[in-house]
C-alpha cells in the first residue's frame, strides 16, 4: 500500500503579492483554474493504491485545504497532520511516518510531495512513482530525481551512482551549485534535480531517523504520544513539538543513509519558484506579451500582466511582470522576479498587512472580502458556504448591520431566531450575542456593514464555535 | 478693470488614469494636495482688480468647480459660462466677452487663463500680468510668451517682432515645431512658447472676432441671445451653441490680427501634461525615484510611483511611472508617457468605463464612492456635505439599504421623515419615494448597499432635485 504525504507549507514569497502568509503558494490558481493543492491531491491520488492521503500543514490552512481536496478529490479519504508550527520536513516526515505505522503498518510506503508544485506528464510521473515504490519496498529510501532541462543554480543536485533494476543508487546530494558547476553538472548527464519527493516505508524512514538524527526521532515520538493521534484532524502537541530541532529530511537523513536510490524521471516538473515560472505557463503574442486578466498594452513587449478585478495598462515597457491584487500591485522585472522576496522582507519589517492577508480571507464557514476598512466603519462581503455556520459571538465596540443579497440565512440574535431573504436586512447592537448560519444549498452572500469605534478583528468573544475556535 | 476668463475643460488624457473625461485634469490634485483648479482661480484673483472671476466649463464640472473655488477663494465673485459641448477655445471667449461686456462695460479687460496648467513663480506672473494689461488696455490683442527653457517639440512658438513699451509686437504664430526647428528657435532667442494666456479688453476682441470670423461672431450673438445671460450660472443655449464653428482663438483672431503684441515672461511655467512633467514636480531620492503614495521599491532607478490606496512594489526597474488609482494601474516607460494617450482611445473604443469615471463620483450634493459592484448587489459609500440634497426619487429594480456612519441624516420614505444617527440604518423597497438630506454642519457618511436586478445609475426616476436635475 502506497500513502502520499502531501508536505503544505511555506509562504512563497517570491509569489506576493498573490501568495501570502495567510494564503501561500498551495492555493494559488494557476493559468488552469486549478490551485496548486487541488492539482496536487488528484495527482497523488492516481498514483495511491487506497485513495488515501495524509496532508502535514499548519493550523491556519487546515480549513482551505480541505475544503479544497473534497472539491478536487471527493472519492479520497484525506486525513491531516496539523502542525502548530514549522520545523522543517524532517519532523513532518517523522510525524507522518508514526500515523502511517500506526494506522496501516511499517511496510505500508509513503509518497512525500510538496503540494506546491506542478507536474505536466502525469503518466511520466505515475511511471517513475511506480518504480520508486518498487525500490522502497526492498526498503531503499528513494527520491525521485528529476532529470535537469537546463543548468539551473537554485535547485540542490543528486549525483547518481550505480544502477539498480528500477533506478540508480544515489551517489551524493549537493548543494545549489554556482553557474559554472551547474553546467558542469548539466553536460555529465550524472545529476538530477532534487525536487522533494521522496518514497520509503513508514519502518524504513523512521528507522533511518532513530539512526542518523535520534535528538529529532526522540523527539517526534515524544510529540507523537503527546498527540491525540487518532483524531481528525491530529493536532500535533504544541509544546513538544515546539521542542524537536528543525531540519530538512535531506540533511537529517538522505544525505547520510546507506540504502538510498533515485529514480529519474522527465514529468514536466516545475516549483511554480517565480513569477517568470508562473508567466511561461501561458501562451505568448507575437510580441512575446502574456496576459491573465484585463490590460491594455500599447507598444510593449515581453511583459506578463496577472490582475484581477483591475485594468492594467502598459505603455513602451519590455521584460516586466505586473501583478495586481485587491490591495497591492508588484511591478518586477523579469529577470529579477526572483527578488520580488526582497519586498516581502521589507512589509514584515514593518509589519504591513500585505505580508500576510488578502482582502478576501478564508474561514471554515466560508470566507469574507473586506470593501472598506476605514476610520469610520468596516464593510465586508461575507460568504457563508452551504452549512457554514459562524460563531455564536459577540462584540464590544462595534454594531453590525447585515444585508442578505442571496441564499437565506438564518440568524439569531440574543434569543430571537429568524431567516432572511434576499433584500431583507437587521442590525446586531454591539454587545448583543449573534450568530449566523446557512441552512440552504446555496451560498449567502451578506454586505456586513460595522459601524461604532473600533472594527479590529480581536473584538470577538466566541461562546460557541462548531470548528473549535472558541 | 481686469476679470479673469477660465477656460476650464478638456480631459488631459495623457494624464489618465487619474485624470478622466468625468474628472479631467484641472480637478487633479497635485504634489501640494490642491487641485490645478484650486490653484488656478487663486492665482488669477491676486492679479484681478475686482475680487470677479468668469469660468467657461462644461455643465458636468460646474458643481465640482464651483465648490473648489469657494474652498479656494471663498471672498471671490464666481460667474460661470456653461458649454453645453466643447467648441474650441473662440466662441468660449467670444461669449466671455459678451458677458464681461455686458456687466462691465467693453473696455473691461479680460485675462484669458487655462484652468490647468501650473505657475511656480506668481510675482513674474503678476507682473507680467500688469504688462499685458497696460498693453490690452491700449487696444492690443495680448499674450503671455513663455520664456523656452528648453527646445520643446509640444508647444507652438511665437516670434516676436519690434519692441514696444511693455512688451513685444507679434511678428508671427507658428505651429509645434520639429526637434531641429525647436533648438534653432530654442537658440535664436526671438521665440516664445504660446501658453494659451491672452489679455484683451472685450470690446477688442469682440470686434477681432466680428472681423477675421465673421460667422462665428454672427453665432456667438445668437447664442447670446438665445441664452438666459443674466443667470447663475448662464446655460449657454445648447442648439445655437451646437451651430458655432469651432475654431481655436489663436487660428481664428491672433494670427491675423494687426494690433497684436506679446509680453514674455519666465514664471515656472508648466502646462502638466504627462506624467513626466507630474514626477518633475516631485523631490527625487539618491537613486532618482520619485514617491507619492505607499510603495516600496527594491534596487529600482528613475522611478515614479504615485498610488493612491494600495501598495505599489517595484523590483529592478528603471525609467517607469507606474500610477495606481482605485480601478485602474498604469506602468509606463517615462521617455513614452505622452502615448498613455492610445491607451485611452483603446478603452474609448471599447466603452471602457475607466475612461470616463472613477470610482468616485462627484454630485452637487456631494460624491460617492463604488465599493463594490457585483451581479447580486452594489455598495457605494454616498458623503452629502452639510446643507445637501439627494433628489426626491425611486428605482424600480432596485432596493436600498442604508446605514449612517458619521453625521446626521435627514431621511424621507414615501410620506415618512425622520433623523438618522451614526449606527443606525433603514432601508427602501424598490418603488417607494425617497430622500437624504444633510441638514448638520458635517459631511454625513452613508454606507447604500443597493439590492436587486438591477444597479445601472439610469434606474433613477427624479421627482424633485434642488440642483435642476429632473
Amino acid at each position: 500500500m502506497l500513502i502520499p504525504v502531501i508536505l503544505s507549507g511555506g509562504a512563497g514569497t517570491r509569489l506576493w503579492p498573490v501568495s501570502r502568509k495567510a494564503h501561500p503558494k498551495p492555493f494559488m490558481r494557476l493559468a488552469d483554474g486549478q490551485t496548486l493543492a487541488s492539482s496536487t491531491i488528484r495527482r497523488a491520488l492516481k498514483v495511491a493504491s487506497g485513495g488515501v492521503s495524509l496532508t502535514v500543514t499548519g493550523r491556519d490552512y487546515y480549513f482551505l485545504t480541505r475544503d479544497l481536496y473534497r472539491e478536487a478529490a471527493p472519492e479520497g479519504e484525506h486525513h491531516f497532520l496539523l502542525e502548530p508550527t514549522g520545523r522543517n520536513t524532517a519532523p513532518a516526515i517523522g510525524a507522518a511516518a508514526h500515523w502511517v505505522r500506526d494506522h496501516f503498518g511499517p511496510e505500508t510506503l509513503m509518497l512525500v510531495l510538496p503540494a506546491d508544485h506542478l507536474i505536466r506528464d502525469h503518466a511520466a510521473f505515475a511511471q517513475a512513482v511506480s518504480s520508486a515504490a518498487e525500490l522502497a519496498s526492498k526498503g531503499w529510501l528513494t527520491c525521485l530525481g528529476i532529470s535537469p532541462t537546463h543548468a539551473e543554480t537554485g535547485y540542490g543536485y543528486i549525483r547518481a551512482g550505480e544502477p539498480l533494476s528500477d533506478g540508480l543508487e544515489i551517489a551524493a546530494f549537493v548543494e545549489k551549485p554556482d553557474a559554472e558547476t551547474a553546467q558542469r553538472y548539466y553536460e555529465s548527464g550524472q545529476y538530477l534535480w532534487n525536487g522533494g519527493m521522496f518514497c520509503f516505508s513508514a519502518g524504513a524512514i523512521l528507522a533511518a531517523l532513530e539512526e542518523y538524527v535520534p535528538d529529532i526521532s526522540v523527539g517526534i515520538a515524544q510529540v507523537w504520544r503527546a498527540s491525540a493521534s487518532d483524531a481528525e484532524p491530529v493536532e500535533l502537541e504544541p509544546e513538544s513539538f515546539a521542542a524537536v530541532r528543525a531540519d530538512s529530511i535531506d540533511f537529517a537523513v538522505m544525505e547520510k543513509a546507506q540504502r538510498r536510490a533515485v529514480v529519474p524521471v522527465s514529468c514536466g516538473w516545475s516549483d511554480i519558484g517565480s513569477w517568470q515560472a508562473i508567466s511561461e505557463l501561458y501562451e505568448g503574442d507575437a510580441l512575446g506579451n502574456r496576459v491573465r486578466g484585463e490590460a491594455v498594452l500599447v507598444d510593449s513587449r515581453n511583459t506578463f500582466v496577472q490582475g484581477e478585478q483591475r485594468l492594467v495598462a502598459a505603455v513602451g515597457v519590455d521584460n516586466l511582470v505586473i501583478v495586481d491584487t485587491g490591495d497591492a500591485v508588484l511591478v518586477a522585472s523579469r529577470d529579477r522576479a526572483q527578488e520580488v522576496k526582497a519586498v516581502v522582507d521589507e512589509l514584515r519589517r514593518t509589519e504591513h498587512d500585505s505580508a500576510i492577508h488578502h482582502r478576501t480571507v478564508h474561514r471554515p464557514w466560508g470566507s469574507y472580502t473586506v470593501l472598506e476598512d476605514a476610520e469610520d466603519c468596516k464593510v465586508k462581503r461575507l460568504v457563508v458556504r452551504p452549512g457554514g455556520v459562524l460563531s455564536l459571538q459577540r462584540h464590544r465596540k462595534r454594531s453590525e448591520h447585515w444585508t442578505v443579497v442571496s441564499g437565506e440565512a438564518t440568524v439569531r440574535i440574543e434569543d430571537r431566531e429568524f431567516c432572511l431573504s434576499p433584500g431583507e436586512a437587521t442590525q446586531i447592537q454591539a454587545g448583543q450575542l449573534h450568530r449566523l448560519e446557512n441552512h440552504g444549498d446555496d451560498n449567502v452572500h451578506i454586505i456586513e456593514v460595522q459601524t461604532g469605534s473600533y472594527f479590529g478583528e480581536d473584538d470577538i468573544e466566541r461562546l460557541e464555535d462548531i470548528y473549535g475556535r472558541t
